[in-house]
């Protein structure tokens, strides 16, 4: 692969929850999105997610056992949703995400619906 | 696991060419490490390792099927070393790199020796 530039992705595209692979590492994919406002709740059964907040500010409500809470991300923050745990994220606008999980995962997980997004490539 | 910041994690050491756990993602970890100067010349047989730039500058010298080259990476800069292929990360004073690679993955790979360290955890 070439050497790939965070900024320059950024610049690639502009829609919002539809993430661009940035790259693959063994199974993994590394993942960028825009996201603003309220995600769908869900869950990835068969993959932890892991959210690098970029810029802006991200929260995720979490609903694992019954017990509900809330994570808030700023810049340069790092949270991992376990597997099967539901969440949803939620952002402010202008707010950037690099994402870590299985290749093959799909940002709505178990919940489907139109916010179904396929994985991009850059520039796609 | 409680949200990890980068800032925090980087105010918490200072060796260098040490690696501490920030997340670990399924069978993989994410790690962040300072580094300065030139390291050894190694591969990792049983895993890709990503290298993202967060301050600094990388150079990773490649070797691979008797050809050489080099990536330079940036602030913001991504590439990665597949599994297999020989490397030797060189960096400026202050480089500061975040790695994804498989659990278990050793910072010298098949090379060891006294440049050899044990992925640590934050604080420790």
């Amino acid at each position: 692969m070439d050497p790939v530039s965070i900024s320059s992705a950024l610049q690639s595209f502009s829609a919002q929850w539809q993430p661009r692979r940035l790259a693959t590492v063994n199974d993994h994919d590394v993942k960028i999105a825009r996201i603003s406002g309220e995600f769908v709740w869900h869950s990835h059964p068969d993959s932890d997610e892991l959210f690098l907040v970029v810029d802006g500010h991200l929260s995720i409500d979490l609903r694992d056992d019954g017990t509900d809470s809330v994570v808030d991300l700023g810049p340069d923050e790092i949270f991992v949703v376990p597997a099967g745990v539901r969440h949803r994220p939620r952002a402010e606008a202008g707010t950037i995400i690099v994402m870590v999980e299985k290749v093959g995962t799909v940002n709505t997980g178990d919940a489907g619906g139109d916010r179904t997004s396929e994985l991009r490539e850059l520039g796609g």
